[in-house]
């Protein structure tokens, strides 16, 4: 039956989802963007694009000419235009195992990898597929990165927090890290090489990771998909490496490595030595999932096998000395700003993790609030000091 | 406290989602590819790509040059490497917004427009958008796409179905389609020209939707995806003209028009002159769903104002022909296979719509078995009677 109430137009039945703006709200680019909603345009200054770990606005950071060139091939190739099979075309599935391949003692197959509208996708649906357990949680790093967190709302999965040491080089807290599980623990997120913190991790730590999961019977997302953003010393080890122990599901894209984040191409990789996501489900989830989302452009997939086999290392070396300098650049200038300190340089990523010390602020309670007065102040050419801004 | 049950390494505590099970397994590419499962490859036949309502693979199907060239200048442009703003750039919004706008009396702006991973994100999008209460139903056609009916169980939007009549040119049942409203009912979607079968809706019949979706409170979800491929003499007539009467939130993408279903470029637009789309919070919905949502390749969003503007009428006009051809050919073969007949020959998309008589043969049941028995009868190069397949 009608409601007849509606006869007149002036009821509507529908109304918008709130769960999505619940989850929305923690996303990192609704909260980059809020702080240049009031942003004055017409202030004379010349704007910082607010893109968050992008530098690829910046023309230091060109992508490589092969990737460029890999895709306009595969534009014009015709071979990119039919519906894609939901987990991916089988060569770049292959190239992506090929890939990672070289550091796992347990090698990737074809199989074992699906193709995903970058790394955000990936993160979509790995967290998709295994919720459906209303009393379950996930345990994500502090600090982190908020999409997982936005993920895990939308997908009524409880967050609960370990934390990261900055005073043992952003190492993860493994005492808090097993205090924090419970038997509805379904998984831990590893962000390695480390976002937003810039360290990397050890051999020895990672190896302690993998045994706490095995302890707790949890699987770990191994997020990697800075492993071309490493300019410190300390090389990057896959997590890969221990899926004998614990079961991990890799998470990577060519976004940051090729400085294409717009691209939008990227994949989840099945480190599954004795099949105990084929066992539990999760491979099935993931493949349902698969087909119940949208795919990444063909034209990206045909392209990935050349950008992957074909990028000199030359690429690569001339970005990370551009990462290094802008870094010693920033921790240098960092010096000058009394109320900012940075635990460690950062060693990988794209970002600074500094410290604010609000105690020498008037007026500014938390991180938030400074920059939201940070972007007002800078966007009105304002005059006063800081506290002046109330 | 970690589950010491765990510490032997037997007990893992997540499991797959079978939410997504559920809901993928209504999907088409999942019933499509169901069917293959079991082909034998070996047997030495040419296998047709099973790819839904995909001509691509067709060298009859190619798409236009201008559209590849957009493609391959965009990713060596150098503007398509940052992140995209989650609702899409401008100037595809706007360029999208003008290529609707010919045939609207309340013309689309750009901030009207969201731009998507082909009209399959769309769905999602907006599906997700309008659910979030338990005991709301979303109004599907029957026969329909079964991506509204896989979204919709994902998002615990209960489905009811109203009927297209082949006797009436498959117009739809507009009384069936009131009774199977409430006052729970959030939406309807239409599907302009039918996919799949193959009719297009005159002016008048979709003015009486439109009265009838403002008696019922309900928004009218337009899916004309297919707009481009349309070969019979009626002709399409975009449903957002009618959005004064009741909000009409038009989906389409490139997919069909330009035989690029790969590609994944596509979008939503809010045809909503009385704002009311805006005061129910579906507006916002939408903009915080896309913050947690991939983006489409930014690739195929620069490319995609060339796309739409600079493709020749000569380009539409012979796949036109081609497809006119196709379908003359196929209901001509068609009147030779007993079992199977047309109802009404198609005018628009990409499928042949066929009524299967199971009175004529023996032990199949349905459409479902008598394909998955075809399949397996070609399969194998079986020599007996369909009925010896039991």
């Amino acid at each position: 039956m009608a409601n007849n109430g509606n006869a007149n137009g002036n009821v509507w039945q529908f109304k918008g989802n709130t769960a999505t703006s619940d989850a929305a709200a923690v996303a990192l680019r609704k909260l980059v963007f809020k702080m240049f909603r009031n942003y004055n345009l017409n202030s004379g200054k010349p704007i910082l694009a607010p893109s968050p770990g992008d530098p690829s606005a910046s023309p230091s950071f060109l992508t490589c000419p092969v990737a460029e060139e890999a895709v306009a091939a595969a534009a014009r190739s015709g071979m990119a235009n039919s519906y894609a099979p939901s987990p991916g075309i089988l060569k770049a599935r292959r190239a992506v195992a090929d890939y990672l391949n070289g550091e796992l003692p347990a090698k990737l197959k074809e199989e074992d990898v699906y193709i995903t509208g970058g790394c955000n996708q990936a993160i979509e649906i790995v967290i998709d597929s295994l919720a459906g357990n209303s009393v379950a949680n996930i345990l994500l790093p502090r600090p982190g990165y908020p999409h997982y967190d936005a993920r895990a709302l939308y997908s009524c999965l409880e967050v609960r927090k370990y934390d990261l040491l900055p005073q043992k080089d952003w190492e993860i807290d493994l005492d808090g890290l097993e205090a924090a599980a419970d038997e509805n623990t379904v998984a831990m997120v590893l962000i390695n090489p480390n976002n937003p913190c810039g360290n990397v991790y050890s051999y020895d730590h990672l190896n302690k990771v993998a045994e706490i999961a095995r302890k707790l019977g949890i699987v770990v997302i191994s997020d990697e998909v800075y492993k071309h953003v490493v300019y410190g010393d300390r090389p990057f080890i896959p997590m890969g490496i221990f899926a004998s122990i614990a079961p991990v599901i890799t998470l990577g894209s060519i976004s940051k490595g090729w400085v294409v984040p717009g691209w939008r191409i990227g994949w989840i990789a099945m480190n599954d030595p004795n099949s105990i996501l084929k066992s539990t489900g999760v491979i099935q989830a993931i493949e349902d999932c698969l087909d119940l989302t949208p795919q990444p452009s063909l034209i990206l997939q045909e392209a990935l096998p050349d950008i992957l086999e074909k990028t000199p290392k030359e690429f690569f070396d001339k970005k990370i000395k551009a990462m290094r300098h802008s870094v010693e650049f920033s921790c240098e200038r960092l010096k000058d700003i009394p109320c900012l300190f940075c635990p460690k340089k950062p060693e990988s990523c794209s970002y600074l993790w500094v410290k604010l010390d609000t105690s020498m602020l008037v007026n500014i309670k938390n991180d938030f609030e400074f920059c939201m007065k940070l972007v007002s102040k800078e966007a009105t050419q304002f005059n006063g000091s800081i506290a002046n801004l109330q």
